[in-house]
């Protein structure tokens, strides 16, 4: 026998899974897209030293996604905020996102010459200058939360400075990547390590950007919970797929080196599980990932969709 | 005719001269030193990948007369705060000062072998990891003051963090590092151009780590105004005498290459006044300094002395 609570909840849920599919993804991640292109445009001034804020700015209007600012916006206004309360964090996600980016491209790093089919930083403004804009990107991305976020208790937007740091350090993005570097060429990584490496390299960023959402509207513990194993969920699928991609898509797709993996002998996904397991795992992730956030009922519509949308994804 | 207050004024400045000169400064900075170095020992622990985090604690514990760490604490207590409440901000202002050290020592930069007497991080560790312990450092710094602080209001908080991240970013130690760059080897560097360069890449740094612990302290605007104009003196007049030294003061003493301004053909304040005028250039900027801070009595008598300490140093 269900209870009616129990019974309320499965309701709820085959609803939102429903709304989830007749949802516009594409429309609603294009206007979020919009909006975040929009504040980040007016996030940076070019002012002298001319040079660093347009290496700054360089590669972080270069395109993207921006899938961790909408994730931000999206957990805010699921637990209750606004999109004004959640915006400065989001452009601050990104800002990070994009020093990470920055950084991992440099020659003593990955060494690309490409990303997002533009050139790299390095490449166009000098390796000097892309470590220094990294930096400033990083450090701004403080700055710009701690100054902007408005309709927020400084307690809070507190707790999410803890958030982003802890993400782009040691424990998180750098502790991630360091794995990466020392794995490179090694042919007896373990699933473990390449899952240690990306619970750290992607997946501690997209958590801290749902989770930080959901901290500016304050939502309660439970939730940050459930919206933190979502987006685990998610942020190991999407590297799943990343790894898939990596092999089965064209560099016009991906608008970066396309088999660059193979090439580095990195251990990937599909070089433990093959292409059809790995995304046969990352489905089963997404469906974890929705099961989580499934209680929130119509509220976590967009965010169905985008765990949806990281498996479908061809770049 | 002076006022009541202005002989008041007067005599106190007067017996704050005369208490700085009988202040046992070495004695004062040798027991902040080791406070300030036991409260980074225990800030960093080591755990996996034990690599990043040695790299960062390398360069953290490699000694150094841990001036910003020692100027944050003690403007804290000026403005009638503790150590204690001061203690992770000024932990996070010596983080934030070697995640400049290790970037500026790249091969990409000043390409330095030496620092402090000891190899620099990338020597040691390899150009990856010290990039990335530049990065981790740098996070960790705005994660430990917002988790660490204890006794202050999360507002105040957050003004250190806005103060400390526009020092090392773009308008601050960055854009100061970009110019340093920019005007190497050039011969037609202005007067203009050099203040620049150290009122950005040492001054900034500088002044945060004075402003920030009368901010903790709940320092009232004018009070964090008088300390701002004296970190900005005792700053400049520390780099006039860095330049100084660089040429006077042999390797040993420096602990890092000596002469290398000379040899990188760098502007310093010597090339432009010859080292007699600039150091009195130096003693004028802390006798002004020293001035702003007067009217504090005797418990501006640190801040004095260091003033003094700075034109009178060896290395």
């Amino acid at each position: 026998m269900t209870s009616t609570t129990d019974q309320g909840r499965v309701l709820t849920t085959a609803l939102a899974h429903e709304a989830a599919q007749i949802f516009d993804l594409l429309g609603y991640l294009k206007q979020r897209q919009i909006q975040v292109e929009s504040a980040l445009e007016k996030a940076i001034a070019v002012t002298y030293p001319e040079k660093i804020y347009e290496a700054m700015r360089y590669s972080l209007m270069a395109g993207g996604k921006r899938l961790r600012p909408i994730l931000c916006l999206a957990t805010c206004e699921l637990a209750g905020g606004t999109v004004d309360m959640a915006m400065p964090a989001a452009c601050s996600l990104e800002m990070i996102h994009t020093m990470s980016l920055i950084h991992d491209d440099l020659p003593a790093m990955d060494n690309d010459d490409y990303r997002r089919g533009k050139l790299t930083n390095h490449k166009v403004y000098g390796e000097d200058i892309a470590i220094l804009a990294g930096d400033g990107l990083l450090a701004y991305a403080f700055e710009f939360i701690a100054l902007q976020t408005r309709q927020v208790n400084p307690a809070q937007i507190l707790q999410v400075v803890v958030r982003l740091a802890k993400a782009v350090g040691a424990a998180g993005l750098v502790g991630g990547q360091v794995v990466d570097l020392e794995s490179e060429g090694n042919p007896d990584v373990t699933l473990e390590t390449l899952s240690f490496i990306h619970r750290h390299k992607t997946g501690a960023l997209l958590e801290a950007s749902v989770v930080c959402g959901a901290i500016l509207a304050n939502a309660p513990d439970p939730d940050l919970q459930r919206l933190s194993r979502y987006a685990q969920n998610i942020g190991l699928a999407f590297q799943i797929i990343d790894d898939v991609l990596d092999i089965t898509a064209t560099q016009e797709e991906l608008g970066k080196t396309a088999g660059k993996d193979l090439q580095a002998q990195k251990a990937t996904y599909p070089s433990f599980w093959g292409i059809d397991e790995s995304r046969r795992q990352a489905n089963q992730l997404v469906l974890e990932a929705k099961a989580e956030i499934a209680a929130f009922g119509e509220k976590a519509v967009p965010l169905m969709a985008i765990a949806d949308y990281i498996t479908a994804r061809k770049h």
